[in-house]
């Protein structure tokens, strides 16, 4: 019997007890964006601390202006890979409480058409995520007394807030963290039956622009002819931001976009996913951006332009005459492959002043700039990881990208010199950020040994 | 001496009484939005039922379901025209009563250099301008026994509301006061110095429309790049209203204007009016409407499209990443000429219609839907009135319009067949709506002395 198949067998003997462990830390309610909850982040910490440290792991707390980070190291054999691998053990609010069928901090197990699954905040992001990891190194362990890859653990206790911190202490700790490799697991299957990694985030770049025209507002029976009226103004810049297919006219905007490799595209194809239920789902029949993209390219591989709010003059109920003297909107562009985000807002500020009419200036306030994440399909750890999940799961593993962003990946990138692969075992309905967030049992124990098998395949 | 001599002496032999009982009308607190002030607006109303009643009037209150109308009579010479007075008797509330210099239903007479005026929530709008009538009617009567014209005053005590039960006063009494034209002091001189007849008022269509795109708010991560944004679709109908030149693109907009005639053009050429202290006074250093237009023109004589609100997505304060369902616009027309408001609002949605994309949909809600009115340039009471005011000012008449709209104009044109001629003495500094309303001395005294003059032509 192989060291691995030794330690999934501790895996699958250790599943009531690994439960046991994860639902301790479900308990606490590590609420971090709520000051009220400050004792409750430490303590969920502490007892990450407390669970590495009985695994084998050298773990402390290190503090922060926040709430404290969770280190902890493990020596792997010689010449093997050194991985970090970054959970975060706080947790969103749990408002509306009433629409919750259990208590939010108490773990309950249901089993619903013959699938079990464990309802309670954090339960899927991300305590049992991260969980899933622990639990496989402890089967390592027991089962072969040691890792077969040295590992660095990091969990972050501010994911939810913003990660005020965070920054800050990987500069602070670049010699200690810095490794080979980051393993992720804050993300979703591609289905219930299907692993995935996801190698591809957009970044994104969003400013709020307002434009002024006259220095108060005006009567529009007195002034309207005459007067500049900035809703027109800020109207035509928006609807100039995008042409006839669809794309987007800034100038450069589309430097740094790399076609997605054909074998990739192809795997997409092969997915199964249905834009008809995607966009139906939501009430609509057709994808609407850039002509002649699938619309898995266009949200995962596209860049965009969206206007994410607008507001000028009066928009209370009933009617007012008024011309206002300014009109604002908040735009965000997603970003892929290198395209650069100082650049992309530049060129959206050049194209606004390029439309400004005399009388109007415009103002703005700059709200993000990071730009996409996007691993090399050809990373030979790529590879080896999802040989490892389709192992575990007997279904090829979904290379996938996705729509949003995770900053620690960007952080990682830039302040660490480290690649990121993102392994999640979430499903879509899980629930998140909601009331009556779950995880599937299998999510949990298939998790676990998916992380057993991976292990070894960054080794081999 | 003649007749209209005498009166112009008692005129000035009055003055002293007559603003004793104009401040007596001022006193009363006749606020008609305020359902508290319900008994002081009906005691306005009967003030000057029995000031109408002294001066030789059959003259009495008539109830409609809100605050009442005034409505008397007098007779005139056999073959004198029969005009019909309009007036209000209500005022606006007087928040914010701190910025108030003086108690603002007690009228206080103040000189600044060298000029009289008097303050008084109603002063100028419009118990001081409807009082400058009633007073020639008085001067008249004591002078010559009768007036000049068969008169016919009606006083309103729902402007400031809406005037909720004006139409159907209106239609219950259309063979009582339909006359041979209207006369109406509720407008504004050139300037301190210039007398002015108001002949044109443009009018108005307003809609609210409502992009609707998926069922629900998207994230612009996971949906962004193929999912409808209802702002960007918003944006370009918006956009599309104008063309380069500033012209309004809606199908037949312009069907119905019709250019002003050219000595009408000159004679604003000679107003002195500087288009660069008007747009300056706000901020702005040239006009933005149609090309090669006056800004007189512009705002008198043209009709507009301006969008008077918009509001779509997230717009308080930071970021919000999302792709709105809906995103709605308050647009009104500017109607001048004979331009027919429903056509403009139905070319309207007709512009929203063939500019929706598959997937998005669009309602309305109405707002108003109000002709312009246009005097006839050489209406033979025009060139009276205007040579009757010349007399009394010493300066040429101006022979102007408006960009806003006065509703009782078109009520009277489309329910009693009537023309108005919209005569008025305040300035542009009175602060109606406003703390510290003024009226100034020489307004409610050559105003009176310009009635007399009035009624003296129309009759000639």
């Amino acid at each position: 019997m192989s060291d691995l198949d030794r330690t999934l067998d501790t895996v699958d003997a250790n599943l009531e007890a690994s439960l046991d462990r994860l639902f301790d830390l479900l308990r606490i309610e590590s609420i971090s964006t709520d000051p009220a909850y400050k004792d409750e982040c430490r303590k969920a910490g502490q007892y990450l601390v407390d669970v590495l440290n009985d695994v084998g792991f050298e773990a402390s707390l290190r503090d922060t202006p926040g709430h404290p980070m969770v280190v902890g190291h493990h020596d792997g054999p010689e010449g093997a890979p050194h991985v970090l691998f970054y959970g975060h053990y706080d947790v969103q609010p749990v408002d509306p409480v009433e629409l919750w069928d259990t208590s939010p901090f108490e773990p309950t197990m249901k089993e619903v058409d013959g699938v079990k699954r464990f309802y309670c905040r954090g339960s899927s992001d991300d305590k049992g995520q991260l969980m899933t990891f622990v639990e496989a190194c402890r089967a390592w362990k027991e089962a072969t007394g040691g890792l077969p890859c040295k590992v660095t653990i990091l969990f972050e206790g501010e994911e939810e807030s913003g990660s005020p911190s965070l920054e800050d202490f990987l500069d602070s700790a670049v010699e200690e963290l810095s490794c080979d490799l980051a393993l992720v697991c804050d993300t979703s299957m591609w289905d219930a039956n299907t692993p995935a990694i996801t190698t591809a985030l957009r970044g994104m770049a969003s400013d709020e622009v307002t434009i002024h025209a006259a220095s108060r507002d005006l009567h529009s029976g007195y002034y309207g002819g005459a007067a500049q009226n900035p809703i027109h103004v800020l109207s035509r810049i928006l609807a100039d931001m995008h042409d006839e297919s669809g794309a987007v006219t800034l100038e450069g905007f589309y430097d740094g976009v790399e076609e997605t490799p054909d074998d990739i595209k192809q795997m997409w194809d092969g997915l199964g996913f249905s834009a008809k239920d995607f966009l139906g789902s939501i009430g609509l029949s057709m994808p609407s951006g850039e002509a002649n993209r699938s619309v898995l390219e266009q949200t995962w591989a596209r860049p965009t332009a969206e206007v994410n709010g607008v507001t000028g003059g009066y928009t209370g109920d009933g009617f007012k005459t008024v011309i206002a003297a300014q009109a604002s909107a908040k735009v965000s562009f997603r970003l892929v492959g290198k395209q650069d985000p100082h650049k992309v807002a530049a060129a959206f500020r050049k194209h606004v002043e390029d439309r400004l009419p005399e009388d109007c200036r415009a103002t703005y306030i700059e709200h993000g700039r990071n730009p996409a994440t996007q691993l090399d399909y050809n990373l030979p750890e790529l590879k080896k990881a999802a040989g490892a999940l389709t192992e575990e799961w007997g279904k090829e593993a979904a290379i996938v990208a996705g729509g949003g962003s995770i900053p620690i990946v960007g952080n990682f990138k830039r302040q660490l010199g480290m690649d990121s692969l993102l392994i999640g075992f979430a499903l879509a309905d899980d629930a998140i950020h909601s009331p009556n967030e779950k995880y599937e049992l299998k999510s949990y124990h298939k998790g676990t040994r998916s992380w057993a098998r991976v292990l070894a395949a960054l080794a081999g």
